[in-house]
């Protein structure tokens, strides 16, 4: 599937956090058409009115539009970045248009459609679309989503824990069933939604874990991500995630305990190697600390790996809106369209 | 009028920000006793299950009830920590039952009746009561505040202006027709009410000005009070508020125009005595930079006067809901009730 | 020993932030008089020029004296808030006045000294010393710490850590050898002194793990801690601290394999009753999420406990410079000189 | 002056703020080759070890070299991102050299000398080439920074001032004598330097003002460029500075006393045709509230005019690192290799 102008693209729902975020990045993608974006609630503004960052004096002349049959049929690809459970309404539509999907939300992660109406407190309305849907994760994944029609996107925690453990779980170096993710995120991750929770006076200067209680949806995820790249080896990992007085950035720190049989293993040259030709993983030099900052706003992945005696400590830094989100739908997306995978996706993190 | 035993007092709306620093300051008050606190939407609710910082094991035993006719029958004092337009309306009740009120709503602020009704696009119910009303800035108005039996609690921004320039627009010194006030304040001045704009990943990291186009509710306050401390002086000030990503806090940065006539004034000196018998404004020495930070948690205010040529710069911290709120109405109720002025208003500013 | 006045405090080094948080506790003590408190660099200078927050009109006057041999001598307790390695010089000189000591840095917190000598890169000089010094922590040691001669106050992490964990090891359910204390501290916790890895432009708006090549001082501590409240049955915990980009707070994370045995332990009950006499530490009702900021200011610790199949999750936070630093020293204060316990410390955490 | 291949760059000191955002910029200008990049205190050390922001699995090759003589040989530019007096210093040589000179630091600001001596408490070394020296302000300058040898940048306050009076002190509708600039900035500013004031436990959560005693060094060069722009009219301001607690931005509040006879201009209209054919000077629409993070990373300029009575009060944002500085340089180099003004440029702001 080749692509030789530009690829035409469509947005469902950019006036959240992750749609805002796939604008800032196809905007400046130099292969690609927004050619619809739709909203309800702003359909007749532009989109700098909206989210003035975007003001410039050259051509970008967008506007929201009301989501409407045909407003996406000269797409070649349609984003979702709206809330769970729209996109599986509106995937058969598309899809009999040979318009294909990647969808930001959870509708098309979980294959298990128990575990999602468990989780996302709903049915699954296509479970014929989601059996052909790809997870896409690239590093994982990548030669699925060169052909897939529908992507279900990893969430942002999923992507780093899997990212961190893939390497270890697939070389079969530590005990898949004590594994434990100490996830961190900044607050942009609770979405774009006004909750008294998340104001500032309430969020700042403080510190909390949440959902430890009742469990966080990407739990369920993490799980299936991680048997996957395991090959399905029995796997159990505790996923406990913290809300950081940050706006942007995931620090995930990952425990595993290391196999009797691994005792000699050289951990940072396998992580080395495993991601010696991944363009946005990146392994921090041994007795590194990578910080969410020198990602922020790049696709870029640093993973470090530490060790004491038989425990090994892996530290993962994303922008969650990044890789974690619209970053990594754009790598799909250049994947999908046999671009270079890199491109549009070549911002340096913001720094300080 | 003396109090021997406790002062009984109520509080009416205790769940937004200047309800819980009012439960902050009067639970540690050692004349106070916390009688009742209403909220609709908490009623039957542990205040410390709202307010985790209320937990401990000694005695607190305090349960928001729902605002029905009596509850407040034995108090000696009740506060209103509530919109605009409540404490209108349960006025005449409660003065009919001998309970005195301090309201930190604006209901009692603006004298005239026309402009109350402009601003805050609402008719004034209750004039009556309104004229009787104390304005409840100690330092200006403290002989007054003693025997009142309704407080109209200045607003955060006009307590730092008003005492900002008191000292030079009593003294005469400065023209008083091109005053300019720039206000920053931290976003608990929003209050505790969710709104997209005051999200942490919208308001941290940044700095706005707002309410230029329409005006800020504080203008005419503001205005009404230096006429007032001008003694009826022809007054025009222009007051810009602007949003500071911090949470509690106003700097006001005062510009006036040193009169010809008063070009060798001493501006020092004038502020130190003006404020030298105050417990909680202190002005700080020549060329000094005060910080909200060193004012946090504090009712106390700095304040640092700057001369350039003929342009005075008057520097002025505070903390919003303590001496901008909660804390300057304790010690309104300690002037009320013949207490020291200082009492339960002790707490050094929280650094770092 | 009993002190009918009141108790006469010297402190030394009280330029940093925990020297400041005791000025800010001591100075608001009802039994306590600061008598002296030096610095070499601010000597002759009032503490309030330094802090500012410390400014008021009424008697505080108070000015930094340099350390001379006789400043302390009418002292009845004298505090070290200075670098490691100062109390140990001193200590002997003031024993032999009969002056009691509360070291807030780690001369005397570690019983091995050449466990002591490893991570603090210097020699102990006064291992007899050492060995009648009591490990400040109230809720384990408080009748060591009525007739202590010599307080090792604990590091800021240890105390959470180690009250986080006593009710479940001192009852022996869970696996004493596979413990995770995956730690978050706020800023302030890296002291007052000029870094570039502590700047706001470096260290704000972002999240990292630090230390984990090398390890965190306060590991042998932590791990001589736990022996200790175990009763020296073997014990391991990987200790991991975070830094977070706020000033105030420690938040840990404690992750405890549940015993075979102790699989019907009721958790909740557990730790409530272990806690149920103590007047700064509170377990939250089941399913609770503690926040940094609801004791921020305070002296309180938040407890919550989660249980995921056999793992025992448990959630603490602390105000890393009051319950972790100078609020346990004056807590350990009251109960050498026989005052209430909360005298003094009654703080309410400052929301929002 | 064409240049056909890439333009050859070179940076003299880059591990500041400004030297990690020229980098940030410049490795992604697709006209630009860094040739070299001096650093006396991480010679031999790679750019990417000190700013792991910059770490990518590309082709990036660039280690910081020692400041030898002949180390920019073969660049066309080279830059100064130096302390103030560096540039001075080596100028002569590169200019002998046909290397043309953009100095972000304040070397070549000032054409008074005097002024430069009294502000920077060091003499000028080289009047011959400052009397050359063009003041780098584009919308301005444009047609001779073209041919310029030397680009004097302008300061960060500086260019937000003079771009948000430009319009109205041409066009002589406002006092030029009592102009007020109430300005902020995030404290990255400031540097990164080790200083306490700027530790985030000391600078973060607070506001206050600066330099409002001595003044600033913005002061004096605020004060030339009005003179520039208004013809040499007579022209006073009162330039006031303030820390934000944020890392990037300027927030310049200014304000103007309208001249009688400019009563009925259109200030929105007068705003909009200044700037309209400017690729990075916005004039928001009527009514609007610029933010500083709507520019954040980009070198976008965002002003409002609003207008109350005789009073103009104009809002402009920037973010000081980019526009304020290493953009404007980078928009210099554009304009002077007579390249598209806006490559390398584009930057959408990192929202949110």
């Amino acid at each position: 599937m080749y692509y030789k102008s530009k690829i035409n693209v469509g947005i469902v729902g950019g006036t959240g956090y992750t749609g805002s975020e796939l604008l800032r990045l196809l905007i400046a993608h130099p292969q690609v058409e927004i050619k619809a974006i739709t909203s309800r609630t702003e359909a007749g503004m532009h989109v700098a009115h909206v989210f003035p960052n975007l003001i410039n004096n050259n051509a970008l002349d967008l506007t929201f539009v009301a989501p409407t049959d045909n407003v996406f049929d000269n797409c070649d690809i349609v984003f979702f970045a709206t809330p769970h459970g729209v996109a599986m309404e509106q995937a058969d539509t598309l899809l009999k248009k040979e318009i294909r999907i990647i969808d930001l939300a959870a509708d098309f992660r979980l294959q298990d459609t128990h575990v999602f109406a468990e989780w996302y407190k709903m049915e699954h309305t296509c479970p014929h679309i989601l059996k052909q849907a790809v997870y896409g994760l690239p590093e994982i994944n990548r030669d699925k989503i060169k052909d897939a029609r529908v992507i279900g996107l990893p969430g942002c925690y999923p992507t780093a824990v899997q990212l961190g453990l893939a390497p270890v779980l697939r070389a079969g170096l530590v005990d898949g069933l004590s594994l434990i993710a100490d996830c961190k995120s900044g607050i942009s991750g609770a979405g774009r939604k006004a909750e008294v929770n998340h104001l500032m006076a309430e969020a700042n200067d403080s510190f909390k874990a949440y959902a430890v209680d009742k469990g966080h949806r990407h739990q369920p995820e993490i799980q299936q991500g991680l048997c996957d790249i395991a090959k399905h080896k029995d796997i159990h990992i505790d996923f406990i995630p913290h809300l950081v007085p940050m706006i942007r950035g995931i620090h995930a720190t990952i425990y595993a305990r290391i196999l009797p049989e691994a005792q000699n293993a050289n951990f940072q040259s396998l992580y080395e190697n495993f991601y010696i030709a991944e363009p946005f993983v990146h392994v921090l030099p041994q007795g590194s600390h990578p910080q969410t900052r020198h990602v922020k706003g790049s696709n870029n992945m640093h993973i470090a790996v530490h060790r004491r005696n038989n425990l090994l400590i892996i530290l993962v830094v994303e922008d969650n809106l990044v890789k974690g989100a619209a970053g990594q739908g754009v790598q799909c997306l250049n994947i999908m369209c046999n671009l270079n995978e890199t491109m549009g996706l070549e911002h340096i993190a913001l720094v300080p």
